[in-house]
């Protein structure tokens, strides 16, 4: 390695040369470049035109040095195989960049070293957004003691002073379930992810609780862990019983498409004829035709939306409250869960189901 | 924006304090910290036991000022709804994590702003990685113009001076025809690309290249641009024809699954039984059950690898000769094309076939 082969760049223009062109101070060459600095029109004026002449690029490196602000956000990205997880990083990535951030990646994929934190210090990134159900809740706690503002989406922590964005868990497993149950199905299961993901966990309480609160029997339960495989062997498990469920909720639509193809190719069960399968995410190939997958939506756009609004509240003031922000989303009727025979709302072509309009 | 708000970190320990503690200068503490720098074992654990008593972290980006090593790689991303790309980008991460470098995430989606070259050269990024088939050309040649290395993964220009990795793409189309050929299929059909990208070209060149060379009648040929809906749309062209073809080769899996569902659900045909198709990069989803897709391989790690091989060496040496890499993949048979009588061999357990061992 050699440390000085960025020679090739010796002959780039400094704020000295725009200044010395524009002929104002070099501090005033600073100003014009530094956001909510003042300078007169006419400087500014100069200045830029100066700049333009010369290829003069401010240095954001040195600037970070002083100002500390580097216009980087770190993004922990991982379970990339799951489709909500590209589309998440694609949302934030043209987020961001309208606010002027650029995305430092940091993989957080299964087996990945965890040197994040490190990095982010070092890199002195604005802020932090964990997008990725399987990274450690240690380094949540690191960030915060090392005060750097962070925000998680599709999942949150127990503790609460640590701002999150998350999709209607909750609500969502509880409609499904009654959705389920006014389709008449009479065996029920769960397909539960990652056992300490807090989307799991909360789909999970609002899924078994509907039942709990209608004096029903719980609905089976095995664990797919979000992976593919994972809930490949989740279903067999389930569809190989004497007491075979006709109801599947999957805690996502990554592990539903899994469940899917088994109860189809393995089983050769007609969806939803003799089971009835729902996820939760509304990902892009839910509504691929081999699939039309029934499912709760987790709206990308308007989460990403919300994490990086958030954020840049953190990054402007750090000392700010936090939020646990919750975006809504709903059910989304296709065909792979039978229907009730009342319920049924059309609303701007999609179709949905509403218990209150079911009585 | 408060340019002050980073004095939360005020209390950092500096190299000033290190020195102080482990009783060097700063400047043996900085070349403690400099990858290539000398200095003696003495000085070096002293520097390390009170970088580690104080709790200091080096500082990458005042450092990078110096050394212009910021280690950091931009990677444009985009198209991240072809699973091929969100499993390059995995495949990056580890790989340049490995190396020490960190990823830059350049947004290349369709429609964003395309100003990567001005922040590449802002944040010293050391090179660039190009894995969107969508990326502008013109920035490849502002990077050459710049002297900033840069690898293009799954594109090349025309330009042989720019380094790539790509699959095997001339190969591929001509074996995949030679494969349809001698499965009897007798009406042929390409779906194109993006038609100026070159792995379509390519891809294209070698499947009807096989035609021309056997004297037969062209294939018919219609473009999907790589887009779901645009192979949609293609697909739909050629089934509502007259001559129906019995034989569809898309030049990308993405294109393939929009083709496959299309054939079943809209036309109801058999696959393969009334229509052969097969694809090209093998993703995760083209060996789920519900596909079982035919494609020719494009292997991610092996090309991430290799990618990130010639970008160090371009890094430490930016005047090393380019190398336009082809990593080999290999043909492999599912079930979403007839297949022929003879040739079939298999290997590793994957099913794959020789033209010369149909002889």
């Amino acid at each position: 390695m050699k440390p000085d082969s960025g020679v090739r760049r010796a002959s780039v223009p400094t704020a000295v040369d725009v200044a010395r062109r524009a002929g104002v101070s070099q501090s005033a060459v600073s100003r014009v470049f530094t956001k909510g600095a003042s300078c007169s029109a006419r400087t500014r004026k100069a200045v830029l035109e100066a700049a333009a002449e010369l290829g003069y690029r401010p240095n954001l490196l040195a600037r970070s040095l002083i100002t500390r602000r580097s216009g980087l956000v770190a993004v922990a990205m991982g379970y990339l195989e799951n489709q909500f997880y590209p589309s998440m990083l694609q949302a934030l990535a043209d987020r961001l960049g309208e606010a002027g951030y650029r995305i430092l990646a940091f993989n957080a994929a299964d087996g990945a070293a965890d040197p994040v934190l490190e990095d982010v210090l070092r890199y002195h990134a604005e802020a932090v957004v964990l997008a990725s159900a399987r990274l450690s809740s240690a380094l949540v706690e690191e960030c915060r003691t090392a005060g750097v503002p962070i925000v998680l989406i599709n999942r949150k922590t127990r503790n609460s002073a640590v701002s999150s964005v998350t999709g209607d868990n909750v609500k969502g497993g509880s409609e499904i379930a009654g959705f389920l149950v006014a389709g008449l199905h009479q065996r029920f299961a769960y397909i539960a992810g990652i056992e300490d993901a807090s989307t799991s966990r909360d789909r999970e309480r609002g899924y078994f609780g509907y039942f709990a609160d209608h004096n029903m029997a719980p609905p089976a339960r095995v664990v797919g862990s979000y992976s593919f495989e994972g809930a490949m062997t989740a279903t067999r498990d389930l569809l190989g019983r004497k007491e075979r469920p006709d109801a599947i909720f999957c805690a996502n639509d990554h592990m539903a498409l899994a469940a899917l193809q088994v109860a189809r190719h393995e089983f050769n069960l007609e969806v939803p004829r003799d089971l009835s399968i729902v996820g939760f995410d509304d990902v892009e190939l839910a509504h691929w035709p081999g699939f039309d997958l029934t499912t709760y939506s987790q709206p990308v756009k308007p989460m990403a939306e919300k994490a990086v609004r958030i954020l840049l509240r953190l990054i402007e003031d750090p000392s700010s409250s936090r939020s646990n922000a919750v975006v809504p989303g709903e059910l989304i009727l296709r065909s792979s869960a039978r229907r009730p025979k009342t319920g049924i709302l059309c609303i701007d072509g999609r179709e949905t189901w509403s218990s209150g309009s079911a009585k």
